[in-house]
């Protein structure tokens, strides 16, 4: 039967001794990380959440302590009371690697079956294991050290917001599915059969009600929740640092943010970003990086080659320009050799992004190669390279179809030829960019309308108001996104304060009265009583925390995350539930 | 239209100017509380989060501003901008009342119909106007007030906890059904037809997991969720104050949080509790104050007169003692003269707790008057009073039945009574009590078997372990609650973390090893890898902030409550869904 503590007090953590708490007396507990028995002397690495510290047990220091030691073994939970000595081996690999505490007195808590996982860094064990067995896997020091990551980023966060005048003030989680909310998880209610609460994909109607009520500065580290289908980095509840001002415009709401990502990148992981951030306009970001999340650490921008060949009698050009489109191309240094097949399967790359094909030229010390040598002249060929200022050994990739198939192309392509060509391999710093004046809308070709790009309460850019009902797709709105190296680290925006322009925009997309009504009801009514201007941000915490803990896999930063079929392998939810639960709930299962 | 900001910047809150600030220009952004047109002057107060400022339109102080000003109407948002200049007639009121803007400028946001509610302290309307236009009842100062102390609340404890060395840590809100959680709310699966995930009743199983994984400290400020039939002050959704230690005892946890809720008592309300706050058996509290949360602020204590009254001839008192059961009595100060109304109204009060009747006797200036007098001699009557130090004017109630109804009735009527008299009306003390040595198990008399009085991971005594299987209902727990005014604040336990102990546990409970297994399997898996002893305890942090804002109501302290039948008069929520939605999710309405 295992031992309680009765009595005993932990007086130290593990990983904090040190030679100048040699000669004292310490009480640690923990858990076994192993143990070696050279005979007359049992060697333990005891481990707890700040690291590991050898005890060691011989029949001279104490014989009831080293006989009880022999019976531990890995992940045993045991306490040690002994006197710090200086170790005759030193450690250099562990911060306590200068000492040893001498086991005068062992307790065992609790025994333990051999682990299926290693409890050690960098594991590589299979994903279903690591989550079935998730209260092991987070044993390891890498997991507990994004958790205080996780916990003081959180902390640094809610200082900052508590100093600049924030409220935190919690939203509902069982509240109402809008009628566009196919991706609502819904909640059967017992009271009124028939009906269901959703959970929130986010706070945005509340915050914006908070606003109207006068709270001024709202800031909530929210849980939120998506029913779609899982891509990677996607779990179905997932949360986010919200936050809506009142009475602010862009340049309040960025200047705001910018002091705080500098505060937890410098607090968390010691880097210093400069003030300002740099803004991109969302139209600059799409022409240059075919991209509103542009990856700024490397170069590889797109460059517009549409007047040089636009006379050039290449049906691929030609299609492409004749229809409105463009031709655009991306220099990749030092690729000329590559080889046919390599570049095949680039080609096979940009046709999942729509292209139909793609064009190379290969600036080789052979000379030049190039898909279509045959319609290609020298002047040309110069044209290009000057353009796109191109040295012996670069490689030119060229796009040409509709510019937004181009954009999304060579995008992709850029992103995935900096990865192949390992340009990023050694590079650890963080691009922050703003991206800005998104559009407002976007024409939705299979419903022959158009749709608000973020939400219809966005704020259309002031000289572009007149363009609302003439030509829609002009208008660009007051939206920002923060993006860091090629990800969207959060985005918001100003909002309609204004109840004509709320209307006209309900117009725009082609909403009835009665159908914004249905949809956003309560909001509508609220603005009805002096909604002041105000607008906001919200970042995706887990993301963050994953640029903060340098991991690329979102389920490392969540406790107990759902694999991708949004089940968790440890608790098996979700599972079946008793009849009698359904019954009260008065809903039947189809077909199970 | 409304206005914009347009580069406009508010540079002061309304409620923080002061004559020191006389002088300067100003301009501020709010709500207007009223206006007043004196003809040559128009006044306007207003409103933002901070309070209120006065301003001043005149004629000749700015034409246009002043013709802006006489449109404006109460709750219309606007920004002035003027001269801080000494107000004529100061009103003592207000902190601002020294002071007021002579309103230079103007600029309305947007207009306001006439709301439905006041704007203003103490609205006395209607719950369910209240909460449909809960916008507007939240921008009531006392509103406000409320969830500055919510979030001031919030940051106390993370401050506190943090230093202490707890990580914060979120827990899944899509988690798994337990077999016994019947008030779950449940959330079908799309991905699994038929199966379903459920809302946390609390995190308790997964705190538990993070402490056999080593973070050694966890908290949380979590969202948990009941299905239940709610009385007053219960909410479907409502927030804890989560924690979780590991290698610790009892006296640690107690220690601890004694230190927080000074804190948190010091900062938010500046009340100071003294250290260490009394405990108490859950035996004694029951005895003198027939409940498990005593409020202490005033006396009333049971006593028990079964000695006294064991010969008499008094049937009622008879069979309650032969059948196993106790008479006991409390007295209630200058009642004597109680009609005989009231007292059957009494009577009626205790019948909801379960007992037959109630005995009384009135010590009268003019003599003594009883329900019972014919059976009551005067020796018994001396022997009574000198027990309850009863003296003329007091009125001595008396239950006798079964102790568990004695208890209750008197629990219940001792507290009833101190309302009735009046006697905690000008009381401000907060007087906390820690209830410990909790039963670990009760009898359930239908199901012909021990339940688990708190969950079966408590820690039973180590002294009373030895009566497990031979007498389980005197087995105590380390367990505890802490206890404020009559409320129970918080509380929790130390957990079983030894394998065999827990075994004994489910054995005592009727479990068999399948059926433990099915409801708490993950766990169980867990705990066969070395769990450290451990425990934790939660607050109701909603009615933690009742108490530091002094209000009765739980809707008064959450952003967007629900009614009594967990529906939200403002989103509608829950409501009716798309049936696409439905064949999604592969469920169907019974009878809608």
């Amino acid at each position: 039967m295992g031992e309680s503590l009765k009595g005993l007090k932990r007086t130290s953590m593990c990983g904090v001794l040190k030679e100048e708490n040699i000669g004292n007396e310490f009480t640690v507990m923990g858990w076994v990380q192993r143990k070696r028995n050279l005979g007359g002397l049992i060697f333990i690495d005891l481990r707890d959440r700040t690291g590991i510290v050898q005890a060691v047990f011989g029949e001279k220091i104490n014989q009831e302590a080293f006989e009880k030691a022999d019976n531990v073994k890995p992940e045993y939970c045991i306490a040690v009371k002994g006197t710090l000595v200086k170790r005759q081996s030193v450690n250099n690999e562990i911060p306590t690697g200068m000492v040893e505490l001498k086991g005068e007195y062992i307790k065992v808590f609790s025994e333990s079956e051999t682990p299926p996982i290693y409890i050690k860094e960098n594991l590589d064990a299979a994903e279903n294991i690591r989550l079935k067995y998730r209260y092991l896997d987070l044993r390891r020091p890498d997991m507990q050290r994004i958790f205080k990551i996780r916990h003081k980023t959180a902390k640094v966060i809610r200082d900052f917001m508590d100093k600049e005048g924030f409220l935190e003030m919690e939203t509902p989680i069982l509240t109402k599915s809008t009628p566009e909310g196919a991706r609502d998880y819904l909640v059967p209610s017992r009271n009124f059969p028939g009906k269901f609460y959703a959970l929130p994909q986010s706070p945005q109607l509340f915050k914006q009600l908070l606003m109207v009520s006068g709270y001024d500065r709202y800031f909530q580290i929210a849980k939120c929740f998506r029913d779609e289908d899982l891509r990677a980095n996607r779990q179905p509840e997932f949360t986010q640092v919200d936050m809506e001002l009142s009475f602010v415009e862009e340049d309040d709401i960025i200047e705001l943010n910018e002091r705080l990502i500098k505060k937890i990148f410098k607090e968390i992981s010691g880097i210093d970003v400069k003030l300002p951030i740099a803004r991109m306009p969302y139209k600059v970001a799409m022409e240059k990086y075919g991209s509103d999340k542009p990856d700024l650490r490397f170069g590889m921008e797109i460059n517009d080659i549409t007047d040089i060949v636009s006379d050039m009698d290449f049906r691929v050009f030609k299609g492409a320009i004749e229809s409105g489109g463009s031709v655009r191309a991306i220099k990749v240094e030092n690729c000329a050799k590559m080889g046919r097949k390599q570049i095949d399967k680039l080609v096979e790359f940009v046709k999942d992004y729509g292209a139909k094909g793609l064009v190379w030229i290969a600036n080789r010390d052979d000379g030049i190669k190039s898909s279509i040598s045959k319609f290609l002249k020298q002047d040309k060929i110069d044209a290009i390279f000057e353009k796109l200022n191109a040295k012996v050994g670069d490689l030119i990739l060229i796009a040409a179809d509709k510019n937004k198939i181009v954009f999304q192309s060579l995008g992709a392509l850029r992103v995935h030829m900096a990865k192949e060509t390992g340009i990023l391999s050694d590079n650890h710093e963080f691009k922050f960019v703003w991206i800005t004046e998104f559009p407002l809308l976007s024409y939705n070709e299979d419903e022959k309308r158009y749709q608000a790009e973020h939400h219809p309460f966005t704020m259309p850019m002031d000289e572009d108001i007149q363009y609302l009902e003439s030509d829609p797709g002009r208008v660009r709105a007051k939206a920002y996104d923060i993006v860091l190296n090629g990800e969207e680290l959060g985005g918001g925006s100003i909002r309609i304060h204004d109840t004509e322009l709320q209307q006209k925009m309900f117009e725009v997309l082609g909403f009835t009265d009665e159908s914004a009504w249905e949809r956003f009801g309560f909001l509508l009514q609220a603005f009805k009583y002096g909604p002041p201007p105000h607008g906001g941000l919200a970042y995706g915490f887990d993301r963050m925390i994953m640029f903060l803990a340098g991991t690329e896999n979102i389920k490392d930063v969540i406790t107990f995350p759902k694999n991708q079929n949004a089940f968790c392998p440890m608790s098996e939810a979700p599972n079946v539930v008793d009849d009698i639960q359904l019954q009260e709930l008065n809903i039947d299962v189809k077909h199970k």
